[in-house]
Formats: structure tokens, sequence, C-alpha cells
């Protein structure tokens, strides 16, 4: 039902390309998965984010908790049917957004309770609980209950998360009751190697069918991610899937895949794209500006997407300041094809053994444009 | 370049079935006109909108002036070119919206002058100003300045409108620049029989290629716009396309096809659709309501659209709790091929001789849905 075939191994890097094969078909990595938080990508239909070359989509098992509840989307026919998206999904453990998003109420070795950011109900939330609802969701790929520390921590703090990480992931492990989802399990340890390697060797101990570098992404800044990255994959199984989560820029995605990671996912081009800001070849854009008033040419001459061959960049802009939502729509159309396309350049450069130099481009890609998108 | 061809008299009614060919391409009447007021049908991307059935759409005139601005489009490529909508495309006049939307400055007999809802920009629109205005935006119909009344009003008013729409209409014609544009004439006149006939001889006599009756679905209710329509339609030219402005609901629709007119534009569906209210065959809906929670049929068994085709009550129902953009533009598809299909259903009884009696099923179609959407 699953299975991970590394296809390609570059030399000039530690980049690979794969094939993930899962119940609701494959997925090539290095692959960039769009997030559909509640159980929607944002302003994009199925057969629109289909067209874009998306394979797999990410959604968050704490938001989908809420609202509409987990039994609702099982009554529903499962996540797949809910979302009308026929391709792979992944649900993240909900741990991410309990620490970033909740009222955290207690946090003890067992477990987690919180206040809903919508209504203030109280929640709770354990491994056990965190496999149901992600059994319950149904995603192809699921993955194990985590904490997930803000960064600067102290290491006394990051100690005890990392400990309680492993004891979840063995605990998710014994709760997940479906042969036709796979579960990974995270490595947590902030930037700090020494924790970064226990927790990586403890997990992968588990036998974790794939693994994910989790706890990044969230205020260390491009240059501790880009370390710590390169520090923890080679420790993760080369023949499991690697999953770098929450990330990121290009710049970021450029570098964990040279590291050897296989999966991303990230709401930079969604969200930016919500907000008037385009990813383009030569680097970012805002399309408010001005200087697009009377701009007849697309977006970008070299991309393919539906708004690029279709509209110019003075009737984007038009969109954006009067408010219509085809500006959003458009603009996350754009980004979503955009970041699907480095990615199978990405791929096409591990084939043509020439990552290390294809990577270089993208180095200097638009410093300015957020790390921390989390 | 332009035609219009009768090609179904229905002897059970006065409805009719025809075609109209413009630069464009062809639209089959009965026709539905969605609303692209902004130069964009909220929500829908035109490749979508094509799918839905639609032909041929309206833009505003009003809001367009203001804002990107008549000239920008222009030098954008033109209305269709600026939208990325290949099809046919009318404009209004904008005098609906300058006696409706802005802050009136002054009417006089040879202008208005008015403040800009936006900002309050000060400005003027007249006959000369708005048909060069029509010329620069490009659209296949334009349509004579006209002042539009709101119902109910003064006999002596009502007189004084009819009086200005005439003149209006003529220096219109003679503004009208472009031979690659049709433009109608509108019949105003509230729902006073004697000023409609007096403005509907008097246009007919300029000899416009299409006329419009205007100033309807604007408080006058159900009963005193099917008698105004059933009154005004036999006074305009067989030969020539009818256009009933800003209309309506499914039962305004049926009634007043059946009184010969060929082609209406409304907010209805977007609208609506936006507000989480679906059309249905057997009724209407609103998709909050909690008796959809678990639902696990599509909005309606008989679409074919894409909404019915791919998603549940449920998920749709859970999208409009949490605010995602995929419910508008979910029900705003549905809704617009609703319409389409209506017309597509009027179309074939008027084909088979049958329109009386089809159109009765619409007599009690949602009498609640409010017909004033203007």
């Amino acid at each position: 039902m699953f299975s991970f075939t590394v296809t390609n191994q570059d030399t000039t890097s530690s980049a690979r390309c794969g094939r993930l094969e899962t119940p609701h078909g494959p997925v090539d990595t290095p692959a960039f998965m769009p997030v559909g938080t509640r159980g929607s990508i944002k302003g994009v239909l199925p057969d629109q984010l289909t067209r874009t070359g998306a394979q797999m989509i990410l959604a968050n098992t704490y938001h989908l908790l809420l609202r509409p509840g987990s039994e609702v989307i099982e009554r529903l026919g499962g996540l797949h049917r809910f979302m009308g998206w026929e391709g792979p999904i992944l649900t993240d453990s909900g741990g991410f957004q309990v620490f970033s998003l909740s009222a955290l109420r207690r946090v003890d070795d067992d477990e987690v309770e919180f206040s809903s950011h919508i209504d203030g109900a109280k929640v709770r939330l354990n491994p056990t609980i965190a496999t149901r609802v992600q059994n319950q969701l149904g995603a192809d790929i699921i993955m194990a209950f985590d904490e997930c520390p803000a960064l600067p921590c102290k290491r006394e703090h990051l100690e005890a998360v990392v400990e309680r990480t492993v004891r979840w992931a063995e605990q998710s492990l014994s709760a997940h009751q479906r042969q036709d989802q796979l579960m990974f399990g995270i490595v947590q340890g902030g930037t700090d190697m020494d924790l970064r390697r226990q927790c990586a060797q403890a997990l992968v101990g588990m036998g974790f069918p794939g693994y994910a570098i989790g706890g990044l992404s969230v205020g260390e800044g491009h240059e501790a991610m880009a370390q710590t990255v390169a520090f923890t994959a080679p420790m993760l199984p080369g023949d499991k899937p690697r999953y770098l989560m929450g990330v990121g820029t290009p710049r970021d995605l450029a570098m964990a895949i040279g590291s050897g990671v296989d999966m991303f996912d990230c709401v930079l081009p969604t969200r930016n794209g919500r907000n008037a800001g385009a990813f383009l070849g030569s680097g970012t854009i805002k399309l408010r500006n001005q200087c697009y008033k009377h701009d007849t040419e697309p977006l970008d001459k070299e991309c393919d997407c539906y708004t690029c061959r279709h509209f110019s960049r003075g009737y984007l802009r038009h969109l954006f300041l009067v408010g219509e939502m085809a500006g959003p729509i458009l603009l996350s159309l754009h980004n979503l094809r955009f970041f699907q396309r480095l990615m199978q350049q990405a791929r096409l450069a591990i084939q043509e053994n020439r990552y290390a130099q294809w990577s270089q481009r993208w180095v200097s890609y638009d410093r300015e444009v957020a790390t921390d998108v989390n």
C-alpha cells in the first residue's frame, strides 16, 4: 500500500529524488505540500490545485478538531471525501498549533490542556487523542504527537521537550490503528545538536516509516535552521522519507533539499498571495505597487500558470486595490505553481547530477522574505 | 459584425429564442449575464464561468470609471483583455449606480454631478462622457446614458426623468464612435404605463439596434414589475433584442421571458452565494443551517456543476462557518450554473412550444427571495 524509493542520488550534494506511493497515489520527491489548514487550500479549488502540479497536501489536525470536529469529518466520509481531494493528504499532530495558537492551561508529561483560540472551549490533547483524531480524519500520512517549543528556549526546557516528544512518539505509535495510514515521528531539539541527535536516535529506534524535522522556522533564522537541518537529516534513515515541517522560502527549500530532505509544507505561497505578494523567477514583488498600474505584462513571462497565461500585472493590481476575491485567488494559484515548478526544477537538477550548482541560484533569492512563516 | 435572429417563437406565450452574434461570439437568448461589477465576477475566474454555460457578462461603467478608470483599462488593452474574458461583454451606462450609490450633487437637464462613494471625489457624467467611457472600455454592447429614479416616485418627477432619458438617449447615440459596439436605448417610466409608452415610442423612433427596460426591480414588487414588463416589451421591435436590466429571481425571469424579454443581468447568484444562499430545483436554502452539519448529499442531486459533483452540504456548511473563501466560491459557481440551466430549460421549452406550462413551475418558486436586488 505504501512504499518509498530513492530514485536518484545527487553526488554534488545530499539531495535525492524519490517516489512515495500512498493509497491515494504517488508523490514525487522532493515535494512541496500546499497547506489546507481547515480543509481547504485558501481560495483554491481541488481541480485548480491539481493543475499547479501539487500531488499531496497538508491539513491541520488542531483546526479540524476544533471545527468541524473529527467525528463530523468521519461521518462525512473522511478527510479526502470531505475536501474533495483525491490525492494523498498528510495531517500534522496538532502539537505545533497547540503550542503556538491556543491559550495553554496545563502541560504535563501526559498531556496538554488548552483553550480553543476560537471560543475558549477547554480541549485536551495527548498522543492517544491526537492519534485517534488523525485515524478519524484518515489522511495517508499522520504525525506522532509532539511538543514544539518557541525558540530561543532554555536548555532545560528543551531537554524536557525532547524527553516528552520521545515518550509521546512511542505512545502515538501504540495508539495508531489503521494500516492504510503511515505514521511519521517528529525530531525536536531546537538548534541544540546534542538534543537533536538524542531525539533522532530514540525515534529511529522505534522504526517509524518516515521522519520529520520539527520545531524549525520558529524564530531561529536561516543559518541556524540550515545548520540544524544539515546536522539532523543524515541521522535519519536514507531509505525513509524525510520531512521538514513548516518550511519555507525558496532559499530554505533549496538548502534543505541539498541536505537530503524530501518533503515540505508551508503557507507562504497562499498567505503571501492573499496579500498581493508574488514569487517570480527574479524575486518577489508586491502587486499593489503603483508601478504596475499600466503594466500589460504577465506576472512572470516564464510561468505557465493560469494567472500568467491570462492576466496583466495592471489587472492583478486593480483586483487588490478594489478588494476583489480574484486577486488573492490568482496570486495564490501563481505562487503555488511557482513552488511546484521549483520542486520540478530541483528534481531535474538532481536527476542531472547538478544540484549544488542549481541550488546556488537560490542562495541570494529574496533574503527579505520572512523565514518564519508558521 | 452583429446580428440578432429570432429562431423560435413560442405560441403559448410571447417567449422567443434567438441568437445574438457579436464580435466576441454568439449569445443564445433568453440569456442571463453574470455581473462583473469591477471587472471580475466575484470569486469566479473566466474559465470557471465559461463552464457554468455563461456566454455574455456585464460590467459596471460607474465602478470601472472610478477604479481603475477607463483610461487605465484602455491602456491595458480594453475590457475583454483586462478581465481575461474572451466572450461578449455588456456595459451599463453608469446611470443606475449614479442614482443609487453616489451622493448626488447636482442633476440638471445636461448632466449629473456626484461624489464618488469611495473617496468623495467630484465626478460628472452626461451622455457624451458615459458614451466616451464605454467606447474606451470596449464592451460589445453599451447602453445609452439614462436617469433611473427610485420607486415610488411622483408623476411630475417621473415625467422629467423620461424627458431627460429620451434627450440623453439621442445625445448618447450621437456621441457613440465605435462600429464594433452596439448601443441599446433604455426605456424608463417607472410603473406608469403612459410614460413607458411615451419613452418606448421615442426611443424606437431613434432606431436603436436593441432596447432595455430599465428602472425596475427597485422597490415596486413582482406584480407591478410583471405588469410593466408585459406592457412595455411588445412596444419594442420584435426583431431587436430586449433586455430587462438588473432582474432577477427565477420567478421574475420566467415571467419576463414569457413577455418576450431576451436578456437579463443580476447579482443574485453571486451575492446570495457569498452569503451561503443556494438556489436548488426545489427552492432556496441557507447552508449555515445546523441541519446540514452531517449532510453527505450534494447541494442539488440534479445539478451538474463542479460544486455538486465534488462536495457535500456538510463540507460547504463547514466552509461558511470557518470563513473559508471556498464557500462563497463554490456556492457562486453552483448558483451561476443554476441560472444558466434555468435559461437552457427556458430555451428548450420555447423550442418545444410549451413555455406557458414550463413557466408555471416558477410562479411559486421562493416568493421569499428578495425581488429588489439592485
